[in-house]
C-alpha cells in the first residue's frame, strides 16, 4: 500500500514506525507538515520521496492509494474534504473530529464520495483487547453488565493538545475518545447509547479545558460503559480496561503492569529509560509498544479491508458515534444531569429492552443466590414471586 | 477488655476471631443471638459463658464494659438506645443506620448519655490503609484529588441482605458505606461532602434494592470520591483502593492479588479452599483475613482509646456522614441528578474554597507542563496569564 | 508470660514490637544489651523495668518465664547454657548456632535440662506460609517435587554480620537458614535431607565471607529444595517463595508485591520512606512487617506451646537440622560436588524410597500425556511397558 | 523472501503464521513433511504451492531463498547437509544437535559452504528481552551477576520430544537451550561459559530422559547463569527471567502474568480457551503469542541480515555453544560435580579475569555498604585493607 501521511508529529512518527515496520510491503510516499523542515526531517528519516509543507500536494499524488491523517484535532475536517475532492482512501487518526458535527460533516462527505473510510481508533485492536474481545463475544462472561476504560498520564507532549480551540477539549475528547469506543465494543456496537452522566473539572493545570473526568454512559440493554481519564495522573501511563458479566471478569492493563519490572540505580552514565516520569528505581517498561498499542494489527486491519473492498472494523461512522457520546458527555458536566446522546444518524439495533435480572429457581420463585455453608451443604436464596418474600432453602 | 456481643452470625464470628485472637487480654462475656440455639453455639465455639436471646440480659450485666454489635441494619438502633439505657459503652458495626435519620438518633443518643461510642468500619484500619494514609497526611501524593474506592463480590451469604426492609438498601449501603469513609479519609476528613451523583440498578438480582452502583461525591475543595459496589461481580472478592495527587499515586489491593497465588488440579480429595467461587485452577488466598481486612487494628484503636478516655479515630459520628453521604447517592439515584448532601451535624471545616489549579511560572506565564524532548533538551509549555495563549519555549 | 529479652538491637526491637503488640497479655521484664545506655534506651522505649547489660542478671530473675535469644550469632551458645543454668525456658533467633556443632551442644543442653526450646524461624509462620502449608498437607499440590525459597536484598544493618567471625558464615547462614526450613517444611519435616550442592562467591562486597549463594538439597523421597541467598540484590528485599507438585503450585511474595503501590515525587518535603534503596518513584510498601513476616503467629505459637507444655512447631531440634545442611552447603561450596548432610540426630522417617514416576495407562502401558488436540480430540501419549516405545493414541 | 519449510508439526504451524502475518512481504514456497497429507494440509492452510514428502525436493527448487528447518531435532542435522549441498541459506529451529557433536559438524559444514545460517532462538528476540539487553547493555543494571531463566510447563505435544532417540534428551535439551542462550546474553556472548553444574531427575513421567533439571553456569568473569526447565510443572507455561547486576535487577514474566486477567464461569456453551490446563475460573491469557515470544522480531533480523549480507543475531556458532553447555550439564547431572564446557570453537574474549568486588572507600578501607540510620544520620560500614576488621563510621 502507498501511504500519504498527514502530519509529521508525534502519532505520525509512530504510525510511520508501525506501518515500515517489521518486514512490511507498505511504503509511505509523500509526507505533509506545516512546517517545511518538519516534513524533510520526517522524509529522510522513513525514506519518504516526497516532503511538502502543501497539504493537497501530499494527497493528490497518482501513486497515492490511501492517506493516513495524522494531524491536530482542528484540522481533520479540511483533510478529509481534500481526500475527498482527489477521490483518496482514508484512515484518520483519533477523536474524528472535535465534536459531533464536525463527525458527521466528515462521515456523510465520505459516504457520498464513496472513499474507503477507516477510523484509527487503536486501542480496539491491542493484541490484549482482540482476544478478550473474542472471549466476550463467544459468551465467556455472560452477558455484560459494565465496561470501564481507563486511560491517564501526566499530560500530552505538544503545545496543540492544550489549546482548547485547536483541541476541541481536553482530556475527555483527547482520551475519553477510546474509553468509550472500548466500553461500547465490549457490550456491543449495535446496542444504542442513551444516555451520559459526567464530571468533569481543571483541577491541576492553568488551562481552559478539563484535565481530570469520570464519565457514566448507559445503554438501552441496561449495560453501563464507563470511562476514567485525566491529564494530571502521576507515574506514568495508566492504560487499564475491566469488564463485569454475569459469568465472567476481564481485567487488562496495557502499559504499566505487563510483566516486565526494572529496578535501576540509574548509576549506567547515559541510560536514558523511555518516555516515563523517573528513570531511576523501579520502572515498567513496554516490551513492543507499537504491537501493545495496537497499532500493528490496526492497519493490518485496515489495509486487508481495502484490497478485499470491505470495511475495517472501524470506519467514520464509528467516530461520529464517539463524538456523539462526548457530545453528550460534555454537556452533562455542565448541567450536571444525565444527558441524552444525540444521534441523527443510528445504524445498529433499535427497539432494545433491558436485559431481565429475573432469574427462575422454580415456579414459585426467583434465585437469588447458591451457596455453600459452613456445614458443605448447598444452600440457596430465593424470593417468592408473589410475596416479594426472601427465603433460604437447604438442599 | 470484657465484651457483650449482639449478634452470632458472619460478622460476629468474625469480629470474635479477631477479639480473642492472638495472645489477647480481651474476652467476649455474653452473646446475644435471636435464635437460643444460635447463642449456645456460639458460646461453646468461643468459651463465652452467658448465651441469651434476650438482647438486653446480654447488655445489662455487670461485667460487661463494652457491647459489640453485630446484628443486621435494622436492629442497630434498637440495640443502640438498650446500650445508653444501661450505660455501656459500644462499637458497632457498618454501616451505622440505614438511613441518616436512624444515624443522627443515634449519634445524638450517645452522646447525650455520654458513653464511649466507636464505628467499625473495618477498612481504614487495614495495615495497608493504616500505612498508605499516613504517607498521604506527610504529603508523599501532594494535593490528593481523587479517591476511589471498589469493592465488589457475588452477593452476601445471609438472607436479611437480600430482603430491603431488613437491610435498608443494597450494594450501596451494605459496600458503599466503605469505600465512602475510605475516600473521605485520603481526601481529609475535615473536609465536607457536598453533592453526589449515582447511577445504581438491579442488573442481575431479583431483588428490590440496587444489585450494582457507581457514584461520585463531590468535596468542598474539588476533590473527588468514588465508589463502585456490585453484588454481581464474579471471581470472587475484589476490594481496590486508588488514590491520585499531584505529587503521586496509591493503589491498593486488599484481597484478590496480594502475593499469593496457587494453582490446584483439585485431585486432593478432600481439599476445600476458602469462600471463593471456585477450588480449583488459579486461586488467590488472603494469608490472614483478620488482619488483612483491619479487624486486629480497628479493635486495638477502640479499647486503646477507652482505656485512655479519648473517642477513637472512628466514631458514630462518622457513621452519620456516611450515612448522610449514602442518603444523598440514593436519592440522586432516582433524580438522575447531582444531589446535595444534607449535614445537619458537620463538625469539620466550613468556608473551605477549590484548590488552584494555576501553577505559576513567571510574572506573565502559568506552568502548564515541563518535558524533557526527544533530543534531550527540556521545553516547558506555558499559558500566558492575560492572553490566555498557550505556548512553548525550551529552556 | 514474662520475657527476659537478650539483645538490643534490629531484631530485638521487631520481636519487642510484636511481642507487646495488638492487645497482648505478654510482657519483657529485662533487657541484656553488652552496651549500658542501648539496654536502658530499649527499656524506655518498650517499658522495661530491669535493663542490664550483664546477660546472667538479665535472665536470672523470679519472674522472667521464658528468655528470648536476640543476638549476634556467636553469642548463642553462651546465652542457652546460661538459660539451662537457671532452667529457664528459652526461644532463640535464627540461626541457632554458627555451626551443627554449636547446635548439637544447644539441642543437647536444652533437652538435658529439659526446659522448653523454641527456634524463631518467623518465616514458616507468615500467615502466606501458615494457608500454603495447610492447603499443601491437604494435597492440593499432590506430591511435591521442588520447593524453592529466595531471600535477597542490598545486605544486613549491623558491622557484626559482615565479620565471619561473629557471625560464622555469610549469606547462606544469615538467610539460607530461613530458605532451608522452608524447603523443609514443604517437603516434609519428617523426610531426610541426604545431600547438598551449592556455589557460592563474594561477588560485590569486600568480605571473606559469601554474599551470593545458590543451593539445591535432595530429600530421601527424591524431592529437591532450593535456596537462592544474597546480599548484593538491588530494588529492596525479595521474599519469595515457588513450590511444584504434581497437582498445583505454590507461588508466594512476602515483601516486594503484596499489593500496595505507591508513585511519589518526593516533593512531600519531610517524606521519609520506610526500609528502602528509595523514597521516590514506585514504591512497594508491606502493610504491617510483624504480621507478614511472621511474628505474631510465632510468638503465639511459642507461647501458647509453652502454656500447654507441648513443643512448639519449630524447636532446637529443627534448628539443628538447618545448621546440618548448611555445613553440607558451606562444604559443597569448596569440593564443587554433591556433599552429604550428616545427621548426627534424626527423628523422621527412614528408608524412605524415591517416589515413583511410573504412572500406570494399562496392562501394557504407562501413561506419559493427555493432551487435547487442536481438533477437539482427546489423545494419550504412551510408553510401553516392555519395549519403551513411544506412542499416541486417539481416544 | 521465499522460503522452504522443513516440517509442518506445531513450530513449524507458529513459523509459518509469523512469516507470513501483518503485511508481510516473505511466502512460504514449499514445504516438506515426513507424512504427505500433512505437507498438503498445511499447503492448503498456507497457500503453499509446493508441498512434498521429499526433503531434498522441498529445498532444491531454483525460487527457494531460504530453508527453514523445523523438524525434530534428529533430523536437523541431515536437513543442514542437505542445503549445503543445494547452497541454500538456512534458518535452523532449537536446539541445533542433539549434541555439541552434531552442532559442530553443522556449523563446520555451513561456514565451509559459505550459506547464511541463522539460529532461530525465539526467546532472546521477545520485545521484554529486547527492550531489557538494550538497558543492560548501556549499564542500567552495572555489572552483572547473576541471570536466571525459567521455562516449565506441564510437557510438549508430539510424541518424539518424549522418545529419547529422537529428541536426544529430556526437558534440559528441550527447554535448557532457550534459558542457557537468555542468560548467556545478558551477561555477554563474549564471555566464555567455563563450567556446568546440574541436577537433573525423572520425577513424574514414565520416560527415559530428565523431566525436570536445575543448572547453573559458571562464566570467566564470575557471573553467573542459571536455568530451571520441567515438563512438569502444572498451572500452565512458566517464562521468566530474572537478572541480578550491581546497579539493578530486571524480572520479566513472557507468559503467566503480563497483565491480561480473565475470569470465567465457562457457562458460555462454546467458549475453548487456548492451550491452558483449564478453561474456566481465573486465565491468563497471552495477547499476541507470536509477537510475545519473540517469532516476528526473529524473522525480520534473520532477513534483514540476509538481504544486508550480514550475519544475524543468533548464528549456528550460537547454537554450538549452547550444545556445548548442555552437554557439560549431563555430563555433570551424572558426575554430580562441575564439569567443564569443552569449546573446541570459542570466539569471544579469552582470559577474562574475575570482576574485583573490592570498591574502595579511602587510602585504608573498603567500602562495604552505606546506609541511612533511623536518627537520618549517613553511616558507612568499612573494611580495613590491612586488618580485614569491620568498622561503622557516621558520616
Amino acid at each position: 500500500m502507498k501511504i500519504a501521511m498527514l502530519g509529521s508529529g508525534f502519532i505520525g512518527r509512530f504510525y510511520a514506525d508501525s506501518l515500515q515496520g517489521y518486514r512490511s510491503r507498505d511504503k509511505i510516499v509523500s509526507i505533509y507538515s506545516r512546517k517545511e523542515e518538519s516534513a524533510k526531517k520526517f522524509a529522510k528519516d522513513y525514506d519518504v520521496t516526497f516532503p511538502t509543507s502543501n497539504m493537497e500536494a501530499a494527497i493528490n499524488r497518482p501513486e497515492v492509494e490511501v492517506v493516513c491523517i495524522a494531524l491536530p484535532n482542528n484540522l481533520h475536517e479540511d483533510a478529509v474534504m481534500l481526500c475527498c475532492k482527489h477521490k483518496k482512501a482514508i484512515v484518520s487518526t483519533k477523536p474524528l473530529g472535535r465534536n459531533a458535527a464536525e463527525a458527521k460533516r466528515m462521515l456523510e462527505a465520505v459516504e457520498k464520495t464513496g472513499v474507503f473510510n477507516g477510523y484509527l481508533e487503536d486501542l480496539v485492536y491491542t493484541p490484549k483487547f482482540l482476544k478478550a474481545h473474542e472471549s466476550v463475544k463467544k459468551g465467556a462472561l455472560g452477558r455484560i453488565l459494565w465496561a470501564k476504560s481507563r486511560e491517564t498520564h501526566p499530560g500530552p507532549h505538544s503545545d496543540w493538545f492544550w489549546d482548547i480551540e485547536q483541541a476541541g477539549g481536553g482530556a475527555i475528547l483527547d482520551l475519553g475518545c477510546h474509553c468509550v469506543e472500548i466500553a461500547r465494543s465490549y457490550i456491543g456496537k449495535d446496542i444504542r447509547p442513551i444516555e451520559v452522566m459526567c464530571w468533569a473539572d481543571t483541577q491541576v493545570k492553568p488551562i481552559d479545558a478539563e484535565d481530570h473526568a469520570i464519565g457514566l454512559v448507559k445503554y438501552e440493554n441496561g449495560a453501563i460503559g464507563q470511562f476514567e481519564v485525566s491529564w494530571t495522573f502521576r507515574g506514568g501511563m495508566d492504560l487499564r480496561d475491566e469488564v463485569m458479566g454475569t459469568e465472567g471478569t476481564i481485567w487488562i492493563n496495557n502499559f504499566m503492569r505487563t510483566g516486565f519490572e526494572m529496578f535501576t540505580t540509574g548509576k549506567g552514565a547515559d541510560y536514558v529509560a523511555e518516555k516515563a516520569e523517573t528513570n531511576t528505581g523501579w520502572l515498567f517498561p513496554v516490551g513492543d509498544e507499537l504491537n501493545e498499542l495496537g497499532y500493528n494489527h490496526m492497519f493490518m486491519d485496515m489495509f486487508n479491508a481495502m484490497e478485499k473492498g470491505i470495511p475495517p472494523k472501524e470506519t467514520f461512522y464509528d467516530g461520529y458515534i464517539v463524538n456523539c457520546v462526548l457530545d453528550a458527555a460534555y454537556q452533562s458536566a455542565k448541567t450536571k444531569r444525565w444527558e441524552p446522546v444525540n444521534l441523527d444518524i443510528w445504524r445498529g439495533r433499535v427497539g432494545v429492552s433491558k436485559d431481565s435480572h429475573l432469574q427462575e429457581y422454580d415456579a414459585d420463585h426467583y434465585l437469588v443466590k447458591e451457596e455453600v455453608t459452613h456445614y458443605g451443604a448447598k444452600k440457596v436464596i430465593l424470593k417468592n414471586k408473589k410475596t416479594g418474600k426472601i427465603l433460604e432453602k437447604v438442599i
